[in-house]
């Protein structure tokens, strides 16, 4: 069966390539993107991506997410240390989120040391640049794969 | 006179019912509301209500009370333990509101221990399901009262 | 079935009316109790009431709270902030118990801004002057009811 | 008009003379009460004085000290640092107290280091031995006696 | 060469001039911006402005700024105190961003005190009223002029 | 020569059997001390008893204790993480007291992770039930004939 | 009538222009000072001017500012983070006082985040090197003959 | 049935009796433990011991515990307080492990107040010198012997 | 014998009488001093005075009044809560020092509530106004004669 | 070029499948290594492997992997949240480090919140059980393919 | 060439030799001063030397220590743990720095455990009483020496 | 009398010339071992040395250092910082240990601020690359001397 994946993007990360590159890289995040879908196909999967500055409509999306995906990678930009509202939807909803970040958070300001998501999401990828979207995706099909298995 | 009451929801609680059974109950946000609109009736008073999980939109709402209602029954959801700019916006208008929550945000994780809102808001009731909004429309109803008494 | 419920004041709230009237309010503690007792005889309750100043025999009071009644009302004062031997009295007996508050703590200094009974109450109600005594009948009332329906 | 005071120890303070010689010296309560009073007998005042170790006793002797005093020394050993019931209750009462310790708690250990009666006491006297409760005695008969001299 | 400049102010200061006057002063926001528009019209600049109460808009106004501004004038009222989402975008624009307050944020309550902006905002004015947009829009045209200058 | 101990029980310890068993058992605190009054019998001692939830009446006990006891076993139960009364009781008077727990407190609440007590007592037994009484009044036993011991 | 100002600069601010220009830019103080003092001129106001590294000297001439000057601008260096005699001194005088940096302190290391003298200053301009002193040069201005012209 | 015990020692445990003996006392660890193992042989157990002042080497001891032992008594010395590898090793096995000290540590610096195992040890017991170790073997048998009793 | 006192007043006192009197009331410090002094001398003794904002000159003043008086009452002001020098000197010299503040520190900001000095000093009176200083010699007067009385 | 990847795990890894299986899953650590050597064949890697429970170990197979190994996958268990040597012998040596967990640390105890390693490796993956480590393979040997390519 | 060293002591450093002996020796730091001049001599250096108990004073001498020496030896007493102004002017000056202490500050109270200066200083030296004062010039003459070298 | 010393290395200074050169200097352990031995030579002293990466190795080193050495210079690399059982083993010997540092920590990353170990050395030197030992050695030399000395 097709999985349906779904990738969410937070603020400021449609600058993706403009911004600051010696911390993101030179990759835009449609790129990036598109890398990720032709991991998800090789997988059998789909992948669809909507980027928001805003934090409603990323919990809006996230909210929204079951009615068309079966798991979900996350990268809620700065919104990943402060934002309890998107916690709060990732805890109410069933699917799988996999939290995926383009530079190493732990590496850089004390403020990004933190995750809000944390607590909620099944895993985290960081640090790996444009991989770490499609290494999300990979494990976010292989997590769903095997829960269907046990499920059987 | 008929008090005009208007009750706000912020990020996530259009979700009640579905989400966190365990934590919130089973009532939805309209069921819930229908309730409290009832017992606002029965006390000669309106209830208008809007729900959004966007904390500027909430603002926007509350900044705009003031040209609709008597007073304010809020929750604020997660936005109320780190929200300053709705804090702002209470404290701009002069409307009595109530902080409500279905769950008890003290017996929960840390981090919903300390309300932002706590210093603006009139009082704040907790813990009681779908009954802290009826509570929370009563207190409001008899707050006003008592205050436009004292005017008198 | 007729309710029988307690409320339980701690330190200082004798001096209510009299102290510092711009935070409490004129009423005395004489005066809320029989508001409060008046509404609970509308709800089908009777409502017992005692003041201490002292940690010890509110701790008491509470273990001895299953004997005489089927749900309290508690006003700790400062103790709220403070007793651990409250909270784990709380713990310890099954009936509900709301914390209820004349003044609204999280408008005040910091210390009040955290309740060490907040994770062993059921609900509170804070902020609306001796109404705020009424509503906790009135909360304390309709959850003992659902409760005992639901058990039924 | 010969002027009312009323000294007052918390807990412990009944060992004075017999617990650790080398903080709290040698003179017992009683010795050190007497020469307090011998003072304000010399300033045209009378002290009564009760010790007890009991939190709630405290308040309300604080609580009841209006009816019988102009003024209180009040020396609450462990709970100056801890009790914010005793603050609540000198903040109710209208009359000047004088913090009074016999030891310089601020030389101490941390937790002496901040009286949680700061900010209702009138003013503070600490490190003198028994002379702590005379110039605490003195203190007060001056503060009374000017406060009424402006009073007329 | 005309400079092009642009204002945006964040949550609740469309009610200026409404709110809190002891505190924010009588002039509106557009009574303010009409007068820093004079002032930058008299140094040769125009100055466009948005005021929104959304942290998602402020963070794409910031990042279309370089699109149509040479510089910006930002007051992002309680958000300088919690966005990191506005301050990534800040520092992923390279446009020169002065923050700027109605009042003096550093005098007010603790949360007020620290910026999330100040690390990546070229500087700060506070506390002049109307007049801190007049001297925010002739600091940012001494700052992009000079630079122009050494850029030659 | 026979041995006299003291086992004091504080706030809630009375409740000990019924008291969320899961966590402190099945056993009554009747129970217990008659356990470690058997233990104290074989060891040549007697072993009195006293429970009371009033942190004075406990300051009073330990003040009095030297004149009834050899030695002290304190259970001191939520008051073990807050009292500085206690604290300077036990300093003030030159018994061993050694502090005891059913229950494991460190592996419990934070709150219950720092003993006010611990700089005072001469040791501590916790987590083993009710036979933590038992294992007290042996290390009390064996305490105090060492030191007679050492003192011949 | 011409107002007469004064710029008071603290420990290290002589070595402006020499010290880590890469921070503080390559205008020396006489530069910076004579070029805010032209500003002041065509202001039609007056600027004297001292700089000392000592404290006490800062705290004096904050004192006697009151019999020289209309006002003052103020850059204490260092002092900014620590001095509470400093703020002591500004609040004891009844002179608006103007905070001025020539870097921007929120940008740097952690303890020049939060200022001592926050609390006590009339607004704070940081960031703009030299020209810092011209804007509060200009602000102070405003704001003396502002008040004036209210009190007239 | 012979139950089997094992006593681990964490640095610098080997130093007892040479190690400053006012606080840890004049007994070696071999005495210690030949008294300890006195005491299981009086109660049909056996008592191996070992001494390392490796955190690997008593992770290791953890690890395999369970295939030569019944219970663990353990000293971790100063890891104890910072090591979570031992703390996972002991959560990990299956085995009741009391944790034991000579002298109090709750008496001593502040980094000896908190265990990093207290989370996962069955109980604890400190400050009765070499006794402590005979009170944990005393403790340990009697809490498996009554679990055996309970499973059968 | 005469005793020689001396009292020491540190930044900002000078301008007692003038400063915020609604905290720090009117006398003037050249009248607190003389009343101080009127009192010394009924006791029979003398004080010098001398009043610094100079950290270092204070610091001076410590050192070098062992050759100049048997006792100082010192008056740091803001120094109270942040100088270590001032603290070394105290302790570097023998002579018993009292702190001495007019208002009461511990009713006021965070900041004034930890005294650096508290270590050091003999003791300390706050809150009293001018009356402080006349208190503060006796308790000098006092402590020196008994310790004179003592070495004899 | 076949790649030469290292997969270190430090304490109390060579227990997973048997330790806690609700947290750390059924595989043991042989079967998971063993598919990550699979994944890495599959991509033209190999992989060897070693487990320690000491930091020492760690420390130097660390040290010494630039000799054997073009990349690193690290499991350091406990020792990942305090160990500051570890991170000082990754910052030492060249090798790309990807920190891998079975777990999401970031939903577990506060103390495995924070990586002290964090700051000093590429990238990390957690949450994945058995995957994790896969997922760590296949980012290690993208990583040092795309710098190797970068660097012809 | 002869090296032109300079030593600047601080607060309280004056007293050396006479201020708490068991602390700080019994050397008078002219005594000091003299065996590190011939140690300086020793080495082909001069050592002249500056003692002061202000800060303004200290930061003065750093400022001019460039046009009279080639690096400094600097015991800022107290001043150590507080002044960022001495800081700034260290770091606003070429020359060398070693920071020195008799006693060994890492052992006495936690106030000292930190060092204001650490940031900018070379190197520092504690602990060895007035041999520290040697070896800072010592390793200052080395250290001028091989930069010397270097840079030929 | 030939002095024996005992030089100490712990977690990655076998790395030193190899390891961040920047920071940690070009010269080997082995260099500079053999300079800080050849100054030993030249004060009558010799030097033996130990490198190990293990936290356990160390401590056993500490305790066997007094059968072969007069007193210790120890770098403990990164375990300064975190290791209590080094500490404890330091205090448990009756050896002087000089405390030693290539690079400076104070200047560095916050964790390296606070030295575990402070509380026991007798001194501490750092900052001057290599010649850190050698100043260490010569410390050590001679207050070893000095004591024995006093001894005699």
């Amino acid at each position: 069966m097709t999985l349906r994946l779904l990738a969410l993007d937070g603020p400021n990360l449609n600058l993706l390539g403009r911004r600051e590159p010696h911390i993101y890289g030179v990759s835009s995040l449609e790129e990036i993107i598109a890398r990720a879908a032709r991991r998800a196909s090789e997988l059998g999967a789909t992948l669809e991506h909507e980027q928001t500055n805003s934090e409603a409509r990323l919990v809006e999306l996230i909210q929204g997410a079951a009615a068309r995906a079966d798991g979900v990678v996350l990268n809620a930009g700065a919104l990943t240390h402060s934002s309890w509202a998107l916690a709060d939807a990732i805890a109410a909803v069933g699917l799988p989120v996999v939290e995926v970040h383009v530079s190493n958070p732990a590496a850089r300001e004390p403020f990004r040391h933190q995750s809000t998501l944390g607590r909620v999401v099944r895993g985290s990828i960081a640090g790996f640049g444009p991989r770490s979207y499609e290494l999300a995706v990979q494990a976010l099909v292989e997590i769903i794969r095997s829960t269907a298995h046990e499920a059987t």
